[in-house]
Parts: structure tokens; C-alpha cells; sequence
């Protein structure tokens, strides 16, 4: 157990009320917590989507009494100080994390300088909070890994894509800066290992699977030495019990996710024929079928996020007696955006909320708890009409991308663009995201704000 | 001048101080004001985009303290309890309007049924509110025809569109059962030029050269007639003194925007190589050169939004002592974005917000002002990223649809994507839209509110 402290808000209710010691207050009494909940990529038109989807004007964040939006900050690696208008979740996750604006694919590092930046779990640990992080993503994935790790390149997520690791579409990351032999923290499953974070829950178990920079054992092994217990199934995280630290790996990588279209469709291209392809004025076009969102057959046993959420909420109590900093990631949202898959993101997206249902339970009797949910950045997804606003010029009317045609609860048809590349993968779009934040929060958060004062509002909160 | 009436607030207050007279009361003291400011389109990506431009975090209307999302309400046509998830401005505008969900295109008539709903610039007018609409589209567009008019086509906006009316792409407009001689109201310049909205300002003088549907007079005639005094240089609204009804025409159509991409350029498709054409993984592709935002040559002294609005206050506050309803929409929001000009959607912007200006001067004194900032629906433009997310990969990364290179006032490049559609015209979006509003605002919005509630919000607080 962590050294006890009483937070500036008992101490001064101990010396008003003056009968008090501050031993006596109970848990809820005595702890400020912090729990920060992200859905990745969840810009307006994936909240809308939602809505449409389950026939509701108000989803469970929707009830907040808080709302404001917030601007996303991302700078240029050679320019710190030149704007870059569209972020990674990598750098916009630094941003809240750290106060400090930095360019895309940096973990908690600043651009160009390369120097860690401090992060509000770190902080709140140095402080004596507990901490935790939960996700659907690895635990080495962009957002996750900078609230608790440093390194210059989101890709160098175990010590084998430290040099010359294979990434995505066969680029290569390198991480030289950063291997231990060099002075660095080593790659980000080794940071998380070697690290004191009291519970870290998601997906990312082959990331730990590689042998150290060292060579003297497996990622997984050094975070078994350095006292964690390693759950790696649902019902151990049911049952879990113990008082120590704790990492929960539930998957190779990022987790399944719950919702799929039909058969796994996903959004398609409309097909335009001959005559169609020769002038857009004449012809016509085959649009994609309709589509109903369906389990997904994958999810199985897979622990929900909403699961993971209250147990490391439980766990974290025991772990402090100060309270707690906590960030949950719904990751997929920004994922499935990126595959063009809006029933996968729907239903991430329903993930955040009932994990957002766990926050809201144990603020009931824990009242000094912030709760702010928003987003990193925004997405491809828009919903356009799935019949033209011109439809009555009577020419074939349809996007230039990828459309997927969603039956919803309301029985009507959602049409959902993808067309901001032609690439197999989606790109992000640079609009300000939502921040929904609970009755604590009021007062605390402006109806305008940035990435970077969201981690002033959380440390300022936690007196840090 | 209208019969002079204290509202309930005033009388309240009359009680209360006992030796204060309601009549002695100053303007400021007696009235209760609603000030609705529509951005057309403006949606959360527009926003921002604006705030990239200037490099700013804040434009004013972030400076208020009410922030919503507000949920946009369509229905079907044939099956008005169907859900439509994209709206256009007329049903968008109806509901704010009237309170009343409806189908695309209706103009404060009922989906179906086509009965026409009361609004609530028509409530606040019965209940001796003065009334003004301000608009830089024209003023018998969607938008503000839905506040003092009544019809089943948004086309039908004059005496020549009720009968296979030439419309937008070929299309024919036909308002059979709203031709007067049928019992309805006539076209929309017909309505606006009988009715009794104090005053009306914006463009759209072609509407009013049209004979009547008696064959009588022109309608601008009939709107002399009907005691409107007619404007149409921006120097007679400048020196504008009468106390009578106003109706000022200040272009033929839609008025100029402020600003254009460089020589008139929008956005426009990537040029891909023929080896890219045959193959995605090859070749190269040559994307449009950047552009800046310059003064639209146009423009001229076409009066700006702020004048109008400023003159439209001013005007009001003769017209009645216990106060009045004015909507304000800054149209071109949209329709630049339809046209791919993002230059031309910022400057619009700017126009909205130099409004809110006039809106919060007037408020400083007559503190009884509500003051509601909205948009009616999503719009096309995306910003995305300049250079791909995926661009380590080595492979051409482009838009399927148009795409605006804007050097911004950080000197940086801002890609705004438009790809709804290939057709001339992008379509709207369906993503909820925001919502702002100044201190009297505080209270009565909700976090998360919808079109039609926005109606009760402005009703109860002119207690109507």
C-alpha cells in the first residue's frame, strides 16, 4: 500500500469541522479522483451515428450536465512552434496528458528536442495516487502508453521494432534515442513493465511476448519481477482479488470489438455503370446494399470495457487512500473509423458509455470525482442522406468513397461516407471534439477549451 | 407603433417594487428579447476550420458561456414518424421554428398533412413582440421563410415558381394547393410582402419583381402597399429613421460573400498520374497548389451582416415597448460549402460573429436578451491532413473528392476535404450541431437539446 495522505480538501474540511481527524473520514470522504474516459476518434458525427442507430436523442454522456468542445494541438516535429492542423492519437493523447503540444506519432516526448514530458499519471503517482489505464486497444497503443510511457515513435511498442521493426505498410520504426543502452526507457512494453502504474487492463499480450533489450527474459517476465500479477483471462479479472499491481492483457492486440455489419460488410463503393464512368450526367448507379449491425462472432469471451472500468475503479481504492487518477480508452471508435466500419464503431462507442455507467456508479459515493469523456480527434465517418438532396435533378447522385447503408433501430437507412483517401485505411480529420464532464466538473471546465487545459483542469484538480 | 405591453417579468417586477409604474420603466428594464443567430452549415468541422484560418483558439462566439449540441430533426415525407438523417435548411429551420419535426424542403408546413405550423416569430408578433428577420441569403430562402411563411416547396419562392416553376438543375417547382386563388398564401416574396414582420433585410430582390399572383402589381409593389418601406442601397440602411415597417433587398439572390480562395479558385481534385490510375500502389499523383483567402472583388458595398444586424436592434426596439424576436442567419456558411469554397464558409464566419458582436453590445443594456448562436445542419467540408497520416507507407495518399489547400494565418496549410458527393453541389451532413449562448441562456439549455426544444426554450422565455 502506497503512504497515506489526506488531500488538501479533507485536511481543510478536518480543520473546519475540527472534531475530524482526517484518519477517521471514510474513502469517499478523504480521496479526489480523476477518471478521464477517451473514445478515440469520436467526433460529433460518430456520437450522431450512434444516436441515429439506437433511435435516441440522448446517450448515456448526453446526460452530463457539462459540455464543452475542445481544440486539438499538434505541431510540427521540425517546427515545434508551426501548426499542424490534423493530430494522431498519439500526440493528441500527449497533449492531455502532458500540457504540451507535440507532433504526430510522439509518446509524451516533445517534438524536435525529443525530452519526456511529465505526465498526469506520473504526477498523480508522484503525489500518491493510484493509478490506472484501461483500454481496447494495446496497452502499447498510442493513447494508452502516453499517459505512462516516453518514447519519440508511437511504433516501438516491444523491444523488437526498437531497430528496423516492421510497421504498418512494411514502414520501419526506429527507436535508437530510446534503447536502454542508449540512456532511453527502452521500448513501450518494457516502460509499462518496469513501471508502477497500479493496474494497466487492455489488449497488446504478444507486445510483451519479445525478450528485453537485455536478453535476460521476456517482456512479461520483467513485469512479473517487478510485481505485477498478469491476468490474461476474464474470469481472472471476475475473480481478481489481490491487493498488488496489476496488468491485464486480454488479447494479442487491439481487442475484438462488438459490433459488425452483416457477414462483416463493411462500407463499399457504389458502382457506377458504363455509361455512367463516360459522363456522371447519364447512367446509373448500383449503390451497396443495406446493412444491419450484428454481434461479431470474434468477441467471445473478450473482458467489455465496462468490465475492465469497474474493476480497476475497485482495485484502485485499495491501492490509495488519496484516490486515484484513472484513464479508460474506448479505442476501437477511431479503429473501426479507420476500416470503414460503422457498426463497429456504434457499438465501441456503447462501450464507452457503460463504462462511463461504471464511473457514474462509483462517483455516487465517491462525490469528489471528475469525470470528463472526449474524444482525440476527429474521424472519417459522416453521415450524408442516403437519398440526394438533389435526387430530383434526376442524374446518378453518389460519393466518391465508400458508403456503408445501415438499417437502424428507428428503421430507417443511415448512410455513412468514408472518403477522405483512397488508401485501405481511413484518415483522421482536424475538427474540436466534444468533452462531456460530470457535476464536479462544472465550473471547472469553459465551454471552450484545449487539450492542453484539460491536463491543467485534472492537475489542478488533483492539487499535483 | 404596437400597443405597448409589460411582460410578465416586468409586471413581476412592477408588484414587487410597488412604487415603481410598469410604464416608467426604461426599454432595457420592460422588454424580454430573443436574439437567434443562425450559422447555415456550420457544423463543428466549419468551426474549426475558421479558428485554423485566424490561428486562433477562440472566435467570439466561444467566448459565450452556454455550449450544447443540438440534435437536427427530419422526417419522411409520406410516413412522418420515419426517421431522415439528414435534414435540409427548410425542415432544419422549420423546426426551430415551429417546434414541429417535418420533411426536406416544407417551409413551416407539416409533413404530409401540409398544415401550416405557427412560429415563433408569428407567436411573438400576436403577443405585441416586435419581429425582424435578417439573413445574407435572400430573404424568401429556406431559412428565414420559415420563420414568417408557410409553404409545401422551399422553391416556390415567387409568383413564377407556383406552377412548374424553373428550379435548381432543370427541376420544376409546383405549389398548387398555396396559390392563393386555392385558398393558401401564395409564394413566399407574396407572404413576406403582406405580412407584418417589422423588419426584413437580406438579398433576394428578383423574388419581388414578379406580378402577383392577381396580376395586380409587382410584389415589391404589394409590399409598399402593405407599408413596407423598401431598401435596397446599403447608404438608405445606414440612414434609415422611419419608425414603419422595413424591408430591405440588398441583391438579387444569395448577397456576396466576403472572401474567395486565391482568384476565385475552390477546391478541386488531385491530378493522379496514369500509372496511379491503373494502380493505387504506383505512380504519383499532383495535388492542387495551396491558395490563400482574399477579398471577394464582388463584395463591394454590399452591407454586411454586422450593419444589418445592428440596424435591425436598433429598429426594433421602436417597434415595440415589451421587446422582440430577431433570427440572424449568416447563409453562406453553407452554400460556399456546397460550392467547395472553404475561403468563402470562413469568411461567413467572421460575418456571423461580427453579428453576435451587435447582438452582445445591445444585451450590455437590455440584459433581458437571450442570445442563441446555432447551426441547422452538418455541411461537406472536412478538414483533413495535409500530408497523409499514412505517408511513411511511400505510396500516392489522396481524396477521391476536392480538396482546398488554404495557407492559414499560422502559416501553415489546412486541407479541407469535399467529397459527399461528384455531382456540382456537395450534400449536408447529419452530425448533431452546436450550440452556443450568452449568460440569460444559463439554466434554460439543456447540455444536449434538439431543434424542437430550442423552439420552448425562445417561447417560454417570451413567455408565449
Amino acid at each position: 500500500m502506497k503512504p497515506f495522505y489526506c488531500s488538501y480538501f479533507t485536511l481543510a474540511k478536518t480543520l473546519l469541522v475540527g472534531t475530524l481527524s482526517c484518519c477517521n473520514l471514510s474513502y469517499a470522504e478523504q480521496t479526489q479522483n480523476v477518471i478521464l474516459i477517451i473514445g478515440d476518434g469520436m467526433d460529433s458525427q460518430q456520437i450522431t451515428m450512434a444516436k441515429n442507430y439506437y433511435n435516441t436523442p440522448m446517450l448515456l454522456m448526453d446526460s452530463l450536465p457539462v459540455r464543452a468542445m475542445v481544440q486539438v494541438q499538434t505541431s510540427a516535429e521540425d517546427k515545434p512552434k508551426q501548426v499542424v492542423y490534423v493530430a494522431d492519437s498519439a500526440n493528441s493523447a500527449t497533449a492531455i496528458a502532458t500540457g504540451q503540444i507535440t507532433s504526430r506519432g510522439r509518446i509524451a516526448t516533445s517534438a524536435k528536442t525529443d525530452l519526456d514530458l511529465k505526465t498526469i499519471a506520473e504526477l498523480a503517482q508522484e503525489s500518491g495516487y493510484a493509478t490506472g489505464i484501461v483500454s481496447t486497444a494495446s496497452v502499447t497503443d498510442a493513447t494508452p502508453a502516453s499517459f505512462i510511457s516516453h518514447i519519440s515513435l508511437r511504433g516501438c511498442e516491444n523491444p523488437s521494432m526498437m531497430v528496423d521493426g516492421e510497421y504498418f505498410g512494411g514502414t520501419k520504426t526506429n527507436c535508437p534515442s530510446d534503447l536502454i543502452k542508449n540512456s532511453g526507457l527502452g521500448s513501450i512494453s518494457e516502460q509499462i513493465a518496469q513501471g508502477q502504474t497500479d493496474i494497466v487492463l487492455g489488449g497488446g499480450l504478444k507486445h510483451f511476448g519479445f525478450t528485453t533489450e537485455d536478453q535476460t527474459s521476456t517482456v512479461l517476465a520483467l513485469a512479473e519481477k517487478n510485481q505485477y500479477q498478469v491476468l490474461q483471462q476474464k474470469t481472472q479479472l471476475e475473480q481478481l482479488s489481490s491487493n498488488g499491481k496489476v496488468l491485464g492483457l486480454f488479447a494479442p492486440s487491439t481487442m475484438e470489438v462488438q459490433l459488425q455489419g452483416t457477414d462483416g460488410r463493411k462500407a463499399e463503393k457504389p458502382n457506377p455503370s458504363l455509361l455512367n464512368h463516360i459522363d456522371w450526367r447519364i447512367g446509373s448507379v448500383e449503390m451497396p446494399a443495406t446493412m444491419n449491425c450484428e454481434k461479431n462472432p470474434e468477441y467471445k469471451d473478450t473482458p467489455d470495457l465496462a468490465l475492465m472500468s469497474r474493476v480497476a475503479i475497485t482495485h484502485l481504492q485499495k491501492r490509495s487512500s488519496r484516490g486515484f487518477f484513472l484513464m479508460i480508452e474506448s479505442a476501437s471508435i477511431d479503429k473501426q473509423s479507420h476500416a470503414r466500419n460503422p457498426c463497429g464503431s456504434i457499438g465501441e462507442i456503447t462501450q464507452l458509455n457503460q463504462a462511463l455507467q461504471q464511473a457514474l456508479d462509483f462517483a455516487k459515493t465517491s462525490p469528489n470525482t471528475l469525470i470528463l469523456v472526449t474524444a482525440d480527434h476527429g474521424q472519417a465517418a459522416q453521415i450524408i442522406p442516403d437519398e440526394s438532396l438533389f435526387a430530383p435533378v434526376g442524374v446518378p447522385i453518389y460519393t466518391p468513397g465508400h458508403v456503408a447503408r445501415i438499417v437502424t433501430q428507428g428503421k430507417s437507412t443511415m448512410a455513412i461516407n468514408y472518403a477522405t483517401n483512397e488508401f485501405p485505411v481511413e484518415e483522421h480529420t482536424g475538427t474540436e471534439v466534444p468533452l462531456y464532464g460530470n457535476s464536479v466538473a462544472q465550473g471547472l471546465v469553459p465551454a471552450s477549451t484545449t487539450q492542453v487545459e484539460l491536463f491543467t483542469i485534472m492537475k489542478r484538480y488533483l492539487s499535483l
